[in-house]
């Protein structure tokens, strides 16, 4: 690897009309197609590049990004920035009708027509570093292997292929199939959940319901409430359907539904989005009074609430509270549930319950998006149900995850000089507020040394956060493991906090992980 | 069932501002809520009504589709149209904090703030025709039951839970399963077909694939270019992100790219969206020479070509011709193809290659959508490729879709005085033009008398085409049921060529399918 690590001589013209973004990445595009950076050339850190250029960091931080997106760089976490292995759009021998030379379409000017739909997350960065094998992950929300039903899906698979045949390949309706339609109502109902099974509709995944509600019910413009801190996937799927996000403040108690009725009465939001219980990622559970007052604003201003509910069936302590669709008796719930956290997440089968009406115009746009679900993973989803496999399994997994909380909350409980949180009572996460506000781009390169992983806050807020939040999840690593992983990252907050590099710049514009 | 078979009376106000259709809505859902239209109340027929109220029939079509979005009246091929079953948009018992009497929500009036992105497509009740057990349906592509490779899927699935173990049930990445896409890289190469394994996006079944790139190459306004006729699936999608669809005839040699060239030297679309092969529904394969021109065309002019080929390795007669793909030496195509027609489609397992620029963009897309493809499918998908079981199971469909091919030819040659056809080299579809343009929802109703169930040609359509087509698959039937259903079906054209109400009303304004 060429190590260029000095730097690289921009002219910038301010008195052109061009964005100066815009000319920094003209300018390194040709050094790199030049010749004159090669593969491998490691380019100033954004920060020295805006000093020297006397621009904002932002704006390098823009172009780094988009030569991201034309695939000239690559960064990597602790790394740095380097230029990638040049090729061409196909790298294929020419056939032979190929006219030699025959110049190459430009996708980038296509499609630099357009702003991507999605930004590109710089969180990218952070899901490969967990790769690696050295590296203990704190960061996705991925369900324990060790406590997947393997053996109950593979007899049930077996009797699938050999009973029914053929059917469990072949398509299936876009509903999704009647059986386990009327396999979830009954699962519903016997949680205190109402439900008729002509108001579920099955899902590739409980994304695909945020991706389809943002679709149909969201227009350019419209406002959306979302909680503060909110589900770090759900925030780009909104605002790709143009909506302009109200952030309400999650408590100990849930959504502040004191601000969202100030709110609803000066603003016409089309969609109130909440995770209501276990909240992804503060772990908050909302109480019953701010539950009913939440339907009661909602009913009254006419606004849908689309309550995500993920994690209420992994419950480790404490009392049960009835859902928002469960307290609902105006049919304002749009009610999303999965069975990735409870089964297994790699079969993608999610669901919405829907008022009919809704309902037919979400089935609509899901026909047209993959005109239905996986026809096996849903067979197998029923069986697992229908066959009673489902309450038995929860008993074990509630058991095997709040050891894997006590575990964490063990291994934190030595930091609190760096870190405050509270045991979640369900749910994957411990949410974490650092007692001093630090950069958590230098924390993320400290705890890559450290050989560990977790999501930065800041993801999980529409708006820079005022203060810094680390959230870690338990899930995944072994006890063991988690011991471990939090001592790395105790360690490497502490590092990050004696580096006087990473005291949060309070005159900065733009913060480094959106 | 109430069979109110009369004239309902309805008062139109025609020096209103409110539309007609609006005004029929709205008089017709005050009596079904009143309760002067029952539960099973059989509305009159779109042309009996539009008749006694002197309006067109495209505006009571257009008054009975809003009431069955809003849930109150369906229709049912040769049934009518019928008042649905009463039902709050929740009809669960209230819970203990329920306010008494509580106003429902009005989801009429959220949802009517917004046009659907997708339009109810009437064809919705030809397909819930094709589930009656007394019907044989020629309507859908689906593939054979009885081909599927049952055996070797449970062998894999087995052996995928036993050795590797949780993996095939954890997440996985948004672009594909790594293994996968070497198979599907190598598979491709093995055919002629030029790809990289990081040019491979692996798609939960291609139709999204079409809603991808709909989605992020596509605004409001843009261009399209279409084959006429074209992929049902297609159609609604494109127009979705609010694409203007052009046309260019296929005829057969495939699209006519002179016609093309002409377009481009005016026009400038945003894509051009082509099946080259086997096409559905014309069964057309575009030749060698057209291949190269509209290739050029596309390099010349710098719009993508979106090239759709579930079909080519489905050959029956005839010598293959290059995909697009493999000719391409400007990096202009998109290539998407399926295993749902070789494999099975019950696992909806796609893929797109593309463009590295392209699919970096499409990943982010597809991440906000469903995060990723159900990674047990991918795993069998691979171990069945990779095993070598693709081309002996490849060989055998060939002979039998071959025989069933030569079924509905021999069954279709003794309609020569109504049909026009030509026997496809390949694919699932033989393409029929009507000697006579008569009006298909009249050979619907006849057909289903009959007992079958057929594919209107209109809906291939951007625009109402000039004559009467209908789509007849051969991939699902067994030749016995190819041959009885084709008889019924020659049997309802003659019925409907002698009925004269189905002559097709030159001077009617909307076509009774889209």
């Amino acid at each position: 690897m060429v190590n260029g690590d000095k730097d690289v001589e921009i002219l910038i013209d301010r008195s052109s009309q061009i964005p100066i973004y815009r000319q920094i990445v003209a300018r390194i595009e040709e050094m790199i197609l030049g010749g004159r950076l090669p593969e491998g050339f490691k380019l100033p850190p954004e920060r020295r590049l805006a000093a020297s250029l006397e621009v904002n960091r932002s704006t390098v931080l823009a172009a780094y990004r988009e030569l991201k997106g034309l695939g000239l760089i690559d960064s990597h976490v602790g790394r740095g920035t380097l230029v990638r292995a040049a090729h061409p759009a196909t790298d294929h021998q020419p056939s032979a009708g190929d006219a030699p030379g025959r110049t190459q379409i430009s996708w980038r000017q296509i499609l630099g027509d357009y702003q991507p739909r999605i930004p590109d997350p710089l969180i990218r960065d952070l899901l490969s570093l967990a790769e690696r094998p050295d590296v203990i992950s704190l960061a996705a929300g991925l369900p324990a292997s060790e406590l997947m039903p393997l053996e109950t899906i593979r007899g049930l698979l077996d009797t699938l292929l050999t009973r029914v045949g053929p059917a469990v390949l072949q398509h299936s309706p876009t509903e999704g199939l009647t059986r386990l339609r009327e396999a979830i109502s009954r699962w519903l109902v016997s949680r205190g959940i109402p439900c008729r099974s002509d108001e579920v509709l099955v899902l590739s995944g409980s994304q695909q319901g945020l991706d389809l509600i943002a679709s149909e019910l969201i227009r350019a413009g419209d406002e959306v409430v979302v909680e503060e801190p909110s589900y770090i996937g759900a925030l780009p799927v909104l605002t790709a359907s143009g909506a302009r996000l109200i952030s309400v403040p999650v408590d100990g108690e849930g959504m502040r539904t004191d601000m969202l009725a100030a709110i609803l009465d000066r603003r016409r939001p089309r969609l109130i989005y909440t995770l209501p219980t276990f909240q992804n990622p503060s772990g908050a559970v909302m109480s019953l009074e701010r539950r009913q007052h939440l339907l009661e604003l909602a009913a009254r201003h006419q606004v849908p609430v689309l309550e995500d509910d993920p994690y209420s069936e992994l419950r480790y302590g404490g009392a049960r509270v009835p859902s928002l669709r469960a307290l609902d008796s105006t049919g304002v719930v749009l009610y999303l549930g999965t069975f990735s956290k409870i089964i297994c997440p790699g079969l993608r089968i999610g669901y919405m319950v829907a008022p009919r009406p809704v309902l037919q115009q979400l089935v609509l746009a899901k026909q047209a998006s993959d005109l239905h679900t996986n026809t096996l993973g849903q067979h197998l989803v029923e069986r697992f149900i229908t066959e009673g496999h489902l309450e038995p399994h929860l008993t074990g997994l509630r058991t095997a995850y709040s050891a894997k909380r006590d575990a964490m909350a063990r291994a934190l409980a030595t930091a609190a000089d760096v870190l405050r949180w509270q045991a979640p009572e369900g749910g994957f996460y411990f949410w974490c507020r650092m007692t001093r506000r630090i950069e958590l781009s230098r924390l993320l390169g400290h705890a890559a040394d450290a050989g560990v992983a977790f999501l930065p806050g800041a993801s999980c807020f529409a708006a820079e956060p005022a203060e810094s939040y680390v959230r870690l999840s338990f899930s995944f690593p072994t006890e063991t493991q988690i011991a471990e992983g939090v001592g790395r990252f105790v360690e490497a907050v502490r590092c990050t906090a004696e580096d006087p590099r990473a005291l949060y710049p309070e005159a900065a514009g733009t913060p480094p992980l959106v």
